[in-house]
């Protein structure tokens, strides 16, 4: 497996485009298409937040009942709580680009991100369909990672290439996100491409374990969007054997799937909104991985351990009161807290972990928080960042 | 019932200290002492969190065990995460207390409230405690709210006089808290004390039902202390006819310790890390109480939430999401949203609520919330506050 360029368009067949319609007031791109050449078959995961966007359940809708082969995307509005206007406008808008691209309707998703409460401005995004189709390329890969963006600081964007049956197939991926970002489905939208030929059924399965390893263990601030979207598209252009589920194939395939959404998903954390420094949580010795699942996410959305990390100070303290209050039964003479390597609690007492070296550590971009608490045999971990004025600044001035 | 002074110390029989034993770096009073001449009952309720302090365990015990009359509160240290060392050190510097006291060791509970992680320096203590029991006077219930303060900027007390079966009834509490405050059983420490006449389950049921109202509904950060106490001594030195439970008598105390209660909480959530705004959130239609609770909480601890607050824009949004993603089964075409008396979102939509107006409003200290989900008749409310740089600079700055 190899590292290569182009984002979503790295593989065979997929083309995009991006350009300005005028819904962001800074006129930066704000319309992203995405289209597969070939017929595809498409998997998707969707944010549980109940309040969710109109666009949400058209590519719901559309992927459980049909094939998809393209994305329009546009930024800047989320088309949540605007009532029965969310899925009329989305239904709209890409109707007008599947005629434009000579594909029925259903074949053609579309994902919003931006200000919750406004409506789509379908007029405008219409009238921008027109020249997004005519700059498709396979060269526009970044393009695309580019006008998704909202708070985001960088464009997210992977591409990998790997052997499956002797066949050379290529993997590309995009996304978005840097506030509202919490992990359950996926959390924020995200985009991958693959010429590989799969099983609708091994394909669905592969994506969602391969997000349930990635963006779901993501957290910036705790908040869920109503909009979170990953949406994958296979068009088979590689020319493999069809993958079945649960062969050798399948698993390599899995193995790079879960690889790429990773790599996005730590972008995603590193780009959170205000965020300094990148953390995670692992903690093992629970009775069920939900278990340990539950004092990680409660470690990682605490502000005061948030504040400590941006802060520099291995006040572990703030950690162990997160663990005591996340609602899984612990004894509290037997957990264990580990800064890096250095095991700064013990049985819930302090060690004699020396001081400087965890401020110094504490200094690093990236920090290890391991937390024991031996109640029984399995593990779950979560990525986070820390929580500075920065965030403050941003979510306090952001003007709807 | 009015509003009188005097704190703790107003209710016949009760008298207080405070002093400085050199636990804080800052030198300020660090040590606070509050005893009845009388024997007590006493109530109490403890923080939920596993890894709690060695010095919740023992006022749990000793108020399940006995009728303790005094209670002694160092601040600046928490005694949690100290292993053994954490119930020993209670046990020792309230033994001493009680000696000196001329009480039975059981008479006297402990709280700590300040850094997890370091152990209690129980000589320093110790050593403070004569010109501590020395100092009481019935005329120092301010100074003991000051010395139990850690971060908070501002100390906290109330007293109140009623009438009881035609007799002259005071109540008193002071409290502290500030960081680290999420409801769920008490949140933070609280002392209240009265002369009246009570039976001790008539007590123990009217305090856990105003704590209920009161502590257990504000939240300034989601993080649940290790630490969190509440503690009531009733002497029965107003002699009134001893109160039951469920009676005329019953209900009007049980109001007036909620209304203190309230008011106490209160205190403490306008004195949040940082806090600019007070927010009032009241959720009704729920199917349940707990559903609307839930509901509510969700809204309070939305980061997204309490910057927009913080940012004085009424950005309704952000609290749909918030609603969305607590877990609890709404439908979002029948979700309305009120800030202040204005309808800003009814059925999952904007409505035309004048947007200057609404800015107004978000200008003023206090803000009102009002959610409708319209599933079922049950409400429930909490009471938070902004989220703003200064909480940043507070919990990042704070070294251990």
């Amino acid at each position: 497996m190899k590292v290569i360029k182009g984002g979503v368009c790295a593989p065979q067949g997929f083309k995009a485009s991006s350009g300005c319609c005028g819904i962001k007031k800074s006129k930066r791109d704000d319309l992203a298409l995405l289209v597969s050449s070939a017929p595809c078959i498409a998997a998707g995961t969707f944010t549980l937040n109940k309040m969710r966007s109109g666009s949400v359940d058209l590519c719901e809708d559309r992927i459980k009942k049909s094939s998809p082969q393209a994305v329009i995307v546009n930024s800047g509005i989320a088309n949540a709580c605007c009532g029965k206007k969310e899925l009329v406008g989305a239904q709209d808008v890409s109707g007008t680009a599947a005629k434009k691209l000579g594909l029925k309707k259903e074949m053609v998703l579309m994902c919003s991100t931006g200000v919750i409460g406004k409506p789509l401005p379908v007029g405008k995004i219409k009238k921008g369909l027109g020249s997004l189709v005519k700059g498709l390329s396979s060269k526009n890969g970044t393009g695309f990672s580019k006008a998704i963006m909202t708070t985001d600081t960088v464009n997210k964007e992977i591409a990998i290439e790997f052997e499956i049956d002797g066949k050379k197939v290529r993997l590309g991926g995009a996304c978005k996100g840097s506030g509202m970002i919490y992990p359950n489905m996926a959390t924020m939208l995200a985009f991958f491409t693959t010429d590989i030929s799969i099983e609708k059924s091994a394909l669905k399965s592969a994506f969602k374990e391969s997000v349930d390893y990635s963006f779901n263990r993501i957290t910036v601030d705790g908040d869920m969007s109503t909009n979170d979207t990953a949406i994958m598209f296979a068009n088979s252009l590689a020319g493999n054997k069809c993958v079945r589920k649960n062969t050798k194939e399948y698993l390599e395939f899995k193995d790079a799937l879960t690889y790429a959404a990773m790599v996005l998903a730590k972008k995603i954390v590193l780009d959170g909104e205000g965020a300094t420094r990148f953390v995670r949580i692992y903690v093992k010795g629970a009775k069920t991985e939900k278990d340990a699942s539950i004092v990680a996410r409660s470690i990682a959305n605490s502000s005061l351990v948030k504040t400590m990390i941006a802060g520099g100070d291995p006040n572990w303290g703030r950690v162990a009161a997160s663990i005591g209050y996340s609602g899984v039964d612990v004894k509290k003479d037997k957990v264990d807290i580990y800064f890096g390597k250095d095991l700064v609690m013990k049985n819930g007492s302090e060690t004699s972990a020396p001081r400087k070296r965890l401020e110094k550590l504490f200094k690093n971009k990236e920090i290890d928080i391991v937390v024991d608490i031996k109640m029984g045999r399995h593990c779950s971990w979560v990525w986070s960042c820390d929580l500075t004025k920065r965030y403050i600044e941003i979510n306090s001035e952001y003007e709807t």
